[in-house]
């Protein structure tokens, strides 16, 4: 058994590297951050688990916000949520959750279910079910092994609490944001309750302990640009997909998401050219001189290229200097089932899914 | 103890009286009648008591169709949402309901609640919430009296089961709206669980029976539209305020609503004058040459002239011709608690209420 003691520190860690693997999306690391980090104070710090440390019939249920990001970081929770969020799942689901996990990688939801981990005193499982951040939840790695979303609570900081059974992880993602977008835009989530032999099937393996590696490499490398896409872009199996200037920016609320297209201008002035990444809360498509380099479900993340710190979609800023990379995503997502989830037609785009290293290599 | 049984004839009368309590909402009639007579003919007769025969301690829950009318008389429900949604709020209310009732007056609303009453083998309580139909679900008795709204479901025929535990009659009104929406427009809902001795304090009394008189005067009238009225005017304590030929129709699905408005014109050629009734699912104001007339609270009904049978707003047509009705409200409505919850204000009109009849005599 290998467990990880997780406090204020290690939650810091976690939330830059997991705003990396967060693809753009996920939230921006600093509310959830403090969240986790005011309960960790309070209760102590979390046992970080593996998957594999889970009893087969232990019950495990994700803690996530849903909603657009850039309302996250404007609405902030009452902090009973969470709780309230989980007891409802734990009552229809008939047992008391053993443990927490994440349902995707992002500044937001990579902590918060630390803080509920906390105000509850049970582990969290080291693993989600995205291996980066995905913006609909049937787009997670229990939903393409056909496990239900609910029993789901949505809780808002209000004090409701809506409880959801259906038929579909699509139909509870349709309905869970039909309510989070009339509760202003966001609210918290507790889904997918599941058995520890079903998180050992189906769950995205070791995504905490690799964002708390990355976020530790990212600060002690302390600003250094250059140093943190080297190792990331080798400890990823990722590339340098562009760098310069964003000169265009359009980004709108819409149903709960935040949809737009960055565009980033080259800064050499003779070789001038222009590179646009789109985005569903997470970045969607990256194209270079309109030739797509990368697509959904690799992940396209963009890091500040003074500092080499992830950018999360909603903290875009005209004359910001960037790079854009890309990595590729967890192995489920490129097989069949992966991709009828969430491969690029999934959000939309008239577009098949190519790995980016082939798009590549074939340049 | 005075009980009365409804059958299938029964219902064809209540779906037509309380059409015309619906002043234009509450759902066209065929549906919910159809629906209820199907299980009425399986199950046998409901049992219809009066308020009185509750005992303090028995579980009262409303049933109720939300959504916009139009979308009612196209999305046909599946028949098992009601008892579905029913035993979700007596799950999360502790207890089976021992009665049925109506939350409002209306074509589908005032019959629905019979098919699960038929289903469960429960009586249902001669009362509603409203004394008429009303396009929110916080614009009811029960809530002016301040008990909550919740625990709620929210049923769909596509098998999805929503609970809902809000801190107002207002918030369940907007989260319940939010899913029905999303759910394609309307949906099935249990609501307002509540005790015997809460009915009774509460409830608006006798709305049942006196769709059942209503209706059964206007199929034994049998289309003599001059009787119809004379006999409505004279029951309900109303007034003719227009008699003319659909000439302009505005109408659109908003939000979960059916939102416009009609405009009549008079068939005297020298007196022209035309008639305005806005519309919120329910007839809203009605003015004649810009002179308001009549107001929400109050009944606003627009009848058939050549029949004398109510029109629902979704079946308004160009060149119907018909006659537009006023009725008093229930007191409540009229009281300074009952118009805060269902005066004109609520309705986001600038107007004040006067009732009907003054308006009329100052005229």
């Amino acid at each position: 058994m290998t467990s990880v003691r997780i406090g204020t520190d290690e939650l810091e860690s976690i939330a830059m590297g997991a705003a990396v693997l967060g693809a753009g999306g996920g939230g921006d690391p600093y509310v959830g951050k403090l969240w986790a980090q005011q309960r960790v104070l309070v209760s102590g710090p979390v046992e970080m688990i593996s998957v594999d440390d889970l009893s087969d019939d232990s019950i495990v249920i994700a803690a996530s916000m849903m909603g657009a990001p850039s309302v996250i970081v404007e609405k902030i929770p009452n902090g009973g949520e969470l709780v309230a969020a989980f007891r409802a799942v734990e009552e229809a689901y008939g047992a008391r959750a053993d443990a927490v996990m994440c349902i995707e990688a992002g500044g937001i939801n990579s902590t918060i279910p630390f803080a509920v981990a906390a105000d509850l005193g049970i582990p969290i499982v080291d693993c989600d079910g995205m291996g980066r951040a995905f913006p609909e939840m049937q787009m997670v790695s229990f939903a393409v092994h056909g496990l239900p979303a609910t029993p789901m609570a949505v809780a808002d900081e209000y004090g409701n609490l809506s409880l959801l059974r259906c038929v579909s992880a699509e139909w509870a993602e349709r309905l869970g944001r039909a309510l989070v977008v009339a509760e202003g835009g966001a609210a918290v989530t507790a889904k997918y309750p599941m058995r520890g032999r079903d998180v050992k099937r189906t769950a995205i393996r070791g995504t905490l302990s690799l964002a708390l590696e990355i976020g530790t490499e990212l600060r002690r490398a302390g600003r250094r640009s250059a140093a943190v896409i080297a190792w990331l872009t080798k400890r990823l199996g990722g590339a340098v997909l562009f760098r310069g200037k964003v000169v265009d920016l359009e980004s709108q609320i819409l149903g709960g998401f935040v949809r737009g297209a960055v565009t980033i201008e080259g800064l050499e002035k003779l070789l001038a050219s222009s590179c646009r990444v789109t985005f569903q809360n997470e970045n969607l498509v990256a194209t270079v001189d309109d030739v797509t380099l990368a697509s959904v479900p690799d992940l396209i993340t963009i890091l500040e290229d003074e500092s080499g710190h992830p950018v999360t979609t909603e903290r875009l800023r005209f004359g910001m200097r960037v790079v854009v990379l890309a990595f590729p995503c967890a192995p489920l997502w490129r097989e069949k089932l992966g991709l009828a989830k969430a491969g690029p037609r999934c959000f939309g785009l008239e577009l098949d899914y190519v790995p980016f290293e082939e798009r590549l290599a074939a340049r």
